[in-house]
């Protein structure tokens, strides 16, 4: 079975040294009083939940599944699983980061997205029961009435409930806007709700006593098409005045689905039939509130990649410090065995640093993301807030797609370290292989990601986005001109960086005579851009790395060996992106319809 | 449920045009008689017997998986396995291409090619059943006594019993080397052999009425590591001296691994106690022996690849049409629906496409490969046999790997096009890519390829084989070089023919200066020559294609665009390969073993 030990170190080195983010944020009113021990022990102690509550679930989890009892419409998590969410509701860590006045303990969201990394390395399928809740949450907190806030956040926080988001249909999943879903006003001011969900996570299960559904549908004059969308809270049993608990509404599983991967979470069929719901937001309003929800589930999706890429890096070293087979060609290290162990080899070597590089990326990313969305929602200066706001919109998609693309190759190469073994179920690696694959695909493909990138985040206002954050890097660059040492990172950095400019503004052109060259680039273009975020990261981390390095602590001398494997090894990515980006539309269009 | 259709057109072009090959084996005498009518025929029934018979298994043998009972020790199939290969046998598929003195029908291994690619395409956890017995065919056809030709091959010729190899140990797999197996002699000239074999494919089932495994273990008196392995025939039943079934020998299988795909399959742990056995080749050499079998082994493995890349690409081409959502960037293509078929979009296109260019390739090469074999084992002109045999050991490496990770890639963008759909069991697409997943690994893992092929193959005999390959490629741009048409993939080519001669050289020199620059450079150096092997393949299609393109058959017209889409969007991933290889081995060993 797998283990997993939280990488704590790593973690308090991004959040203290890289990010220097408890100064940062006791900027912040709402956080003033934030110190670092709090959070060292805060991250201790989610670390000792996740890894020795979660982490053994992980693989019982997988291969028994959820069952759905067809007549009860009741679904059966895996052994385990409901218990070990009773201690997360006790502990209070569902309440975390939420707002005090519903009974939040008022974290920054970076100290939960790093616990949420712990939870992801040590269970995807069980995080998302309560992960799921964050997205309902967000979006009743900025879009319900006060009656709605006061019905269900309280229970959200506290994780006597769940939530869900139920947007996709059977015929549609990218194209809401085709959905069919029909909400019918009643006299009191509710609405019936009638239609068929599917790919509901977490839509029914046994581990609270309600579940809050946030449902997309249309209203009677709704408009064609994605205006016309309107979001409802509509909960599994229906909610009294006062908080208790009524009758059961109209929305039941009505099947489960097998999937590839987190078997442990039920992926719900959902049948509305008169299901009673409420407005969330304006009539036809519901796509902008759902977008609350999904901003956040695709930060949440990017940190599922990362918790399941230091998990499979963690139990691959271990693999390869273990297994002897093989002499390495330039000559036994170790003699007194049969043979050596096979990370002397250096392909064995290279597949663990591409996933402990990846790790590391992510993990600063992410973080560094969490911040500013802390500042986003939270600081007091207008101007910041906007600012940190455009850095969220630009690197959520990067966060999203990159890293999840990253998590499935790096994955893939931990599973292979362990040959045969890693395509045996009881070693856990091909799990997280097939755990990993579904990253890429929900919330929003990666192809909708890159499409959002380069359409949306970087076209979309000519740029500004991304010429701000290029500003920062060349700030960081210029700042460390005179720093020989650090050369080596930044001159790459800022070598890719103008090319950037340069890339961008050429397809930026193209798409011009033909909004299809965009769609054409999109991909490569992202997969460029994470890596120029990842490069800033890493210039970054090698800045400390160079600075603290000493025999004493070989933890600097590692981040600086990372940073030079990522730059040698993963960043030349790059060059063959931008060739085949280049290469432009006409490739994938000379070839008829008809002719595939 | 997938469908398939075999793709007769593509698989007759690369068998006829590109390669000419029925004119080519008929130079070999015992290929005298081969006709094009007699090939195309049997590749229509093959591929019925695939599309309808095996094709439909798929899905439930994935569902179902192999159960072992405890107490006999046998093996069940999932539904339909059995009565399958019935057919199969009664048809005359087993003895395709064996030897007519053993009940054969005298095809070439071409013509076995092309029909496992449909197998494979349909199903290939059942095809490895049938599949596994032509290994053990080969290594007793090159090794074996007389006796045991005439007691083993009749029936592994006609199906009626099947072989294995045993080769893996818990401890042992790429280092067979340190392998326990003992095999006791005993006074009659049998052995008795004790041990216990992992991972073994098809090492029980009730497909067959027996099974003789091959088996690899050490004499009382063997010298230790590789040169202390023999090789032996151990059969599930004795076989008495006139060819009927004896008493039940001492090897079962003790328990079957649950796997992340080819579920259908049973993977069997093998237990023999005082196995009788006979000995194949002689004492101490089974490690060659065994490499009959494994070379076989693993071009079969690049063709499962092939195999599953197709199938994964028609069902999702066939999903890019159907399925509508959203409007093409560009302006509605289909204004008469409610949204535009997903084909439209550049990147649905670039994945399906990825899928496509892959197939070809990997068709064009293994089929290439396969004519290599014949004519290096049948040619009645050694100098000609000896070439081939050099070309096929330059290649075989490149079929395994290159074609697996390609199929990894393509099968992934597959599921992709469709989706959350993609993830889910019931429409068959995360089947392909876990199933996919195990030829990267098994017959040798993808990194014990590359170093087969640049230690062993290129370096080992100062790059030789690859020189006379290089000259083979240089002479067909030569003699195109009148061809202005071509030069969009003759210059390519030439360039790329030439930038490896210098790659080669550049790491030959550092890895004699050190030997683990070898192994540091092996994965990158892989791709970049496989994708040269491709390259050449794609331009030789190309050539074909540009003479014979004609509006009223547009099968052309797709060959020439596929070929396009090839070399703009696959080719250039061997310039990060060529940076990252040149990279070294410096930034893999810069990070101490304990620091990982």
């Amino acid at each position: 079975m797998p283990s997993y030990t939280p990488p704590l170190r790593d973690m308090q080195f991004v959040i203290h040294e890289l990010l220097g983010a408890v100064d940062e944020l006791k900027t912040i009113p709402a956080y003033a009083d934030l110190d670092a021990d709090t959070v060292n022990a805060v991250l201790e102690e989610g670390g000792k939940f996740a890894s020795k509550v979660l982490a053994p679930l992980n693989l019982v989890g997988d291969a028994e599944g959820c069952v759905l009892d067809k007549t009860t419409h009741e679904v059966k998590t895996p052994t385990g699983f409901k218990d070990a969410y009773k201690q997360y509701v006790e502990n209070g860590w569902s309440a975390l980061s939420a707002d005090p006045q519903w009974g939040g303990q008022g974290m920054p969201m970076l100290v939960n997205q790093a616990v949420y990394e712990m939870l992801n390395s040590a269970n995807q399928a069980w995080t998302m029961y309560p992960g799921l809740s964050h997205g309902a949450h967000a979006a009743l907190e900025a879009h319900g009435t006060d009656e709605q806030k006061k019905l269900y956040l309280p229970k959200l926080t506290s994780g006597e409930w769940t939530g869900t988001m139920c947007l996709t249909e059977p015929h549609c999943g990218t194209d809401l806007g085709l959905l069919r879903t029909k909400a019918v006003p009643q006299a009191d001011g509710t609405y019936k709700i009638t239609g068929a969900k599917i790919f509901i996570s977490a839509g029914e299960h046994d581990m609270a006593e309600n579940i809050v559904h946030l449902v997309l549908a249309r209203l009677p004059d709704a408009p064609e098409g994605s205006k016309g969308i309107s979001l409802f809270a509509v909960p599994k049993f229906n909610v009294n005045a006062d908080g208790s608990l009524g009758s059961r509404n109209g929305i039941h599983c009505g099947g489960l689905e097998h999937k590839m991967g987190i078997h442990g979470n039920a992926t719900c069929q959902m049948v509305l039939e008169d299901a009673v719901g409420t407005l969330v937001g304006k009539p036809h309003r519901g796509l902008p509130a759902m977008f609350v929800m999904m901003n956040g589930a695709r930060l949440g999706v990017g940190n599922q990649s990362l918790g399941l890429t230091q998990v499979a890096y963690e139990n691959a070293v271990n693999y390869a410090k273990d297994r002897v087979q093989m002499r390495a060609l330039s000559g036994p290290k170790r003699p007194d065995l049969a043979a050596d162990p096979i990370i002397v080899h250096p392909d064995v070597r290279k597949m663990l640093l591409t996933a402990r590089a990846y790790a590391e990326g992510a993990r600063a990313l992410i973080y560094f993301v969490a911040v500013e969305l802390d500042k986003a929602h939270n600081h007091p200066d207008e101007a910041v807030r906007k600012a940190s706001d455009d850095t969220v919109a630009l690197l959520t998609p990067i966060v999203k797609a990159f890293i999840t693309d990253n998590a499935y190759i790096a994955t893939t190469h931990c599973q292979q370290v362990y040959g045969g073994h890693g395509y045996i179920h009881e070693w856990g690696m091909e799990q997280f292989v097939r755990d990993a694959r579904i990253n890429m695909i929900y919330e929003g493909t990666n192809t909708v990601q890159s499409l959002d990138l380069l359409g949306r985040k970087v076209l979309g206002d000519g740029g500004a986005k991304l010429t701000a954050f290029g500003k920062t890097i060349a700030r960081f660059v210029k700042a460390n001109a005179d720093n020989e040492a650090l050369q080596e990172f930044t001159k790459p950095l800022s070598d890719l960086g103008q090319k950037v400019q340069a890339f961008t503004m050429e397809i930026g052109m193209k798409g011009m005579q033909n909004p299809d060259e965009v769609g054409a680039a999109a991909v490569d273009y992202l997969r460029v851009v994470g890596h120029l975020v990842f490069a800033y990261m890493f210039a970054q981390s090698a800045k400390i790395a160079l600075e603290k390095q000493s025999d004493s602590d070989p933890f600097y001398k590692a981040k600086l060996t990372v940073a030079r494997f990522y730059f040698a090894k993963l960043l030349p990515e790059v060059e063959t992106a931008m060739i085949t980006a280049k290469a432009g539309l006409k490739p994938l269009t000379e070839l008829d319809e008809a002719l595939f």
